[in-house]
């Protein structure tokens, strides 16, 4: 029997349904073939991209400092060469009749999570992971200090079905002038259950799941990994941190270590149910 | 330049960006092929299909009337074989702890457009389109009955891609007990308008695009079809009724005619734009 549920943050109701995924199909999806050829994130080309924002080159035997814009990254952040926003220029807003519109200023960058093309984040080691989540860090503190955003994004499209358009594991970054309307429903939510209990939504998620266990997909001391209990998509999961924190760039390093752990659990669980999608 | 663009209605930020569309890919998509064989919409195939809820069936020359479950038809109605939801039952809502639940209790339908394979909505004469609009309006008027039911969502899923399965030419309908989000967000937005500026802002929107024209793709005497401001997806279309009115299933035959002619206009603009998706 089919359920509805609430999702007790934004009050949006899901359709929870096991027989749909018994239709037939007339349609037969053909595999997505890659090219191959040149890769603009592999070690040599660091020419072929915008010159690096920062990256992580490890000097273990000390010796002159690497070079900027050529091999030995471990992690590599370079602006995109195709940005949806402008980096330059000062925030103009403006009406068009009835509508508003703003200019496009914003930081589009892309972060380069390992030299290895074959790679992906599930497959490397949990301290690369870490290094990556560093990465994030770094450049959240850097773009927090331009007052024109107000809010940064860290996504990864994995696979041509998730929108990426290149094969080698990277992670992209958008910090936007505007707060997108998701985190403000997100925001106002949370607000809302806070003002009727008195308690945060997203702490009384933590103590049920854990109570129950029946969503929980893994945890460690400080991270729960949850399949959500009103999912907007198939194999949609969370991880919450255990305790009461509102920024990621303030964790400490025990944290990140933790975080690095509960995504290489939950990527290699993915890769697993999912027969490791391209 | 890219631009930020604000939704007038729910107040959500877009990016518009041309230069995204330019970044080179890896990713090569094999077209997506058909099965082919039995198509449980087709003419003969009727009692493969849950028992029909209604079909035109036209009987120009008198005679016995046609029997259901038969062929002849032009537009039928079926029971989705694999529905989301029930239709048996009470409404009860529970809670599940901190959770709120509700038994899925709903109608999912499958308004199967023409008995031709073939055909699409967009090859259809205009006088069939409007059987289909017409079928749309009885299953609303029948549903409206049911008071368990908030909202009657209809909707088409056109190719694969879309999420369809079936590629005999259908659209859905589903009953629910529950405002979807979106529409409780529409509608406090419209209503959020109309407070501030004493004006419909749907009204504005039809106002202000005939003014500028510039984002019209097609009109006539009842409706505007427009590429809304602030899109979230490209080729997202509207068609707007010119005068105010709220409820689809009101409208006099004088509109169903020209809703059919604008639904004509704008999928055969879009099948020759993106070269007749499958």
């Amino acid at each position: 029997m089919p359920e509805l549920r609430k999702d007790p943050i934004v009050g949006r109701w899901v359709i929870i349904s096991t027989d749909r995924a018994k239709r037939p199909t007339d349609f037969v999806r053909e595999g997505v073939k890659l090219k191959g050829g040149f890769c603009p994130f592999c070690y040599g080309n660091e020419n072929k991209t915008p010159p690096e924002i920062q990256a992580y080159r490890p000097n273990p035997n000390g010796g002159p400092p690497p070079q900027r814009d050529t091999p030995g990254w471990t992690v590599r952040v370079v602006p995109n060469k195709f940005p949806a926003l402008g980096i330059e220029g000062n925030l103009s807003r403006q009406a068009e009749g009835m509508f508003d519109k703003m200019n496009g200023i914003g930081a589009h960058e892309v972060i380069v999570e390992t030299p290895d093309h074959n790679a992906s984040l599930a497959t490397l080691p949990p301290k690369r992971i870490e290094d990556v989540l560093w990465t994030f860090r770094d450049r959240i503190l850097d773009l927090k200090k331009d007052r024109r955003f107000k809010y940064i994004l860290i996504f990864k499209n994995h696979g041509e079905a998730a929108g990426a358009s290149l094969e080698h594991a990277h992670s992209q970054l958008i910090a936007l002038p505007i707060l997108p309307i998701y985190v403000v429903e997100e925001l106002e939510g949370a607000k809302q259950y806070y003002i009727y209990k008195e308690r945060c939504v997203f702490c009384d998620i933590i103590r049920q799941e854990t109570e129950t266990g029946t969503r929980v997909v893994a945890e460690n001391e400080d991270f729960l990994t949850i399949a959500p209990y009103a999912p907007r998509f198939p194999f949609e999961t969370w991880i919450l941190p255990r305790r009461h924190e509102s920024a990621f760039e303030n964790s400490s390093s025990h944290m990140f270590e933790n975080l690095a752990k509960a995504l290489k659990a939950l990527l290699t669980k993915a890769d697993r149910v999912l027969d490791n999608p391209p």
